[in-house]
């Protein structure tokens, strides 16, 4: 059991990071290894205090160092489905089949609103999943859609493709441009998904020009709907309600960064991170003295 | 006319400015100019992500020449009272005699909650004040006490001899140690204020061992309470009140920093400096519209 678990390496997530690590937090911090892609493609940034005209490319490299520095390490995993238990978060991730555990729950997952396919919301746990490593058993011997956006996508779709008997793949990269030779059950479909259909469950990926019979379809992202992500999590403007403690509307999750709203920035980010952590850390006292008191 | 007036160089100062100064905002940043002594005297800053392991030194030299490369000038002076206008904010600083004037207002003063004196909240505009330019004029001739803190009120002090007749000085620093041969006129009485007492005004400054009948007693300090700074302020617990995008209750009136709460860290501040600095830039633009649209 993680004290914090932080979703998302971005400027907010690491800053969250630093200050929960200096207030001798364990904690779990999810998200790509190499850090939110969106640092490392800024050009240059010029408002973040002391460090004039930066690069995203340096200042990425300065957030590794600095995590490096502090011994933070990056689980490289993504949160697919997250659950407020009552008194701890339970997180289903792609690379492990036991969800994550954590008394507390940082979300600073960006800004990345996906754009929805029509009919995935709507089949969304009645054939529609996002997570292999949740869902992927009930499609044993089946024949299923996958839907990858994204590189990070590959090694689910490998798993998929071991349960399944039949994939069909979607992706939105050239698989053997990126070292994935293509296993012998997973057919690449060279178009774009255009809706799912069914009746009572999703049946049938429809594509640019042709239709394909599923069981099931997998839409593997990296940004998935904050409110699917985590059921219940109140939102406003396709943002995450917060207050000034970066309290969400669920006691122990907090949240920060872009995912919060505007001004997307990194200075912003950074320090709403700060806040969230020392918000988690209150929580976490106040939930250490009421066991306590709960003992007595 | 400044567009912004900032209020403090600490690091929400400092990032409010960065950002007013892209968005090519005209603005009088106020304060010391060799920025907030706070931050020279942190040992270690372990959690401002990109700067790991950072002196107070350091970060300080790194936000000067942040400033520097981005050609922010800070203007040495410390505002005295400031008020609300309607359509722009009126400054009064202690190094000229014109209140400097500004369409909006970043509030970015810090955490030091003055120790007020006994009698001094009573009797403030009634013969005690904080302003010697602004009320200095009022005592030609007369005798005055002044309660001098830190070494930045000489300026005044000076100022003050000029006018009265006679000065009582009480200072928590040695002017000889500083280089301040006092003038003929001020009389340093080596002893710690108690209170301030009077009738209809203020009449007695009261010392640890004597007492001293004055006409009026100037409180020099470099943070004068915030209700008093800027009147109808609305603040709770000490510290300005303001919503997620760092307003106030006063329209055009931003808080950023310390001087909004807790945590009291560099990350935190220059976040919340950054998204007052938007929200600045938002206010103005809505102001001109609303000028352009009463012009039409």
């Amino acid at each position: 059991m993680y004290d914090v678990a932080i979703i998302g390496t971005g400027p907010a997530g690491i800053s969250a990071a630093l200050t929960l690590k200096l207030r001798n937090k364990n904690i779990l911090f999810l998200g790509q290894e190499s850090l939110s892609p969106k640092i490392q493609k800024a050009h240059l940034i010029q408002n973040y205090p002391g460090l004039p005209a930066i690069s995203g490319e340096k200042l990425q490299k300065a957030f590794t160092e600095h995590l490096a520095q502090m011994e933070i390490g990056i689980t490289s995993d993504s949160a697919k489905m997250i659950y407020a238990m009552g008194d701890y978060f339970s997180i289903s991730g792609t690379k492990q089949s036991q969800p994550y555990q954590a008394k507390s729950l940082i979300l600073a997952t960006g800004v990345n609103a996906p754009q929805t396919i029509p009919g995935e919301k709507e089949f969304l746990g009645r054939g529609v999943s996002y997570c292999a490593t949740c869902d992927g058993f009930f499609y044993k011997g089946k024949t299923i859609g996958v839907v990858a956006q994204g590189t990070e996508s590959i090694e689910e779709i490998k798993y998929l493709a071991e349960i399944a008997q039949k994939v069909l793949l979607v992706a939105d990269f050239a698989p053997d441009q990126h070292g994935f030779s293509l296993p012998q059950n997973v057919h690449l479909i060279e178009e774009k998904i255009e809706k799912i259909e069914g009746s009572q469950k999703a049946q049938k990926m429809v594509c640019t020009s042709s239709a394909f019979e599923i069981d099931g379809v997998f839409i593997l992202r990296q940004n998935v709907d904050l409110q699917v992500l985590v059921p219940g999590l109140a939102c406003g403007d396709g943002f995450i309600t917060v207050d000034k403690n970066m309290q969400t509307n669920i006691a122990g999750c907090f949240a920060c960064g872009d995912c919060t709203g505007k001004p997307f920035q990194y200075a912003k980010a950074a320090g709403e991170g700060n806040i969230a952590a020392h918000s988690a850390c209150t929580y976490l006292d106040a939930q250490k003295q009421a066991l306590q008191q709960a003992k007595n």
